[in-house]
């Protein structure tokens, strides 16, 4: 894995929901202590839960959003149980990736 | 390498292309094996592929669109063969990380 | 760290800036040697950057852009360093990840 001089690595957590229920990955990443998030809106998709949705497979859904948020290590537990447990009855995919920032006070 | 409790390692592909080639992406996605993809239009740029491209290298182009999609490790390659082939004779670029989800199955 | 057949490690940078300073970005991209980025723009959010904006905190910002640009690992900390100059005196955020490409060429 590499290294980059002075930066610290954190946990970047996505998740891609219907717009309507954005507010709810909102106040979750909040609660669960994130600093901050951005949204990109006016994603388009073909969800990757099709297994789940039986013949709306390819159905191309529009108005998907995607939610960013950069969280310490130790704070990504909490909230990637916060976006399972809404994942359970919403559709959306979550990804968490390795990720480095310059000032990780800003993100605790 | 960070590993996190009950989450599976993915390939996460991104692919940058003008807006009308992204069904072809879309297509080869579907054909490789994804299950689902998330594409974000609007986009601006520079082209990364400014020394292919000459005289137009400083000029940004509208319209681009980045097409996202997750796959498991072994289903990666078959992916990037099909968008390399795309992009020998297309504009754009490819990029891979390793992302981890919670729910393997939905991706598979 | 999984690796992929033919595909090179590089850094993945991205900036989540307002949109005003979205210039000064790419200026800086540039300079330091990347031949490409990608803008998203028309993203909101909550900075992450909270805790220096006081009362701000919970005030949500429109008109952010995200932007993207991939370089070699050698090259990467000369761009970090631009990035985190103009960040001493600007809101955003900067994240750095390790991605893989097809054509490192297309970057170099």
């Amino acid at each position: 894995m590499t290294t980059w001089t002075n930066l610290t690595p954190m946990a970047k957590i996505e998740v891609v929901v219907d717009g309507e229920d954005v507010p709810a990955v909102r106040d979750l990443f909040l609660e669960a202590g994130a600093t901050g998030y951005t949204t990109v809106s006016g994603l388009s998709g073909l969800g990757h839960d099709g297994y789940h949705q039986g013949q709306l497979l390819f159905n191309d859904r529009a108005s998907l959003s995607m939610l960013i948020t950069v969280v310490p290590m130790e704070r990504s537990e909490a909230v990637i149980a916060g976006i399972r447990r809404l994942l359970e009855s919403r559709s959306g995919v979550l990804f968490v990736s390795e990720t480095h920032v310059s000032r990780p006070d800003y993100f605790t």
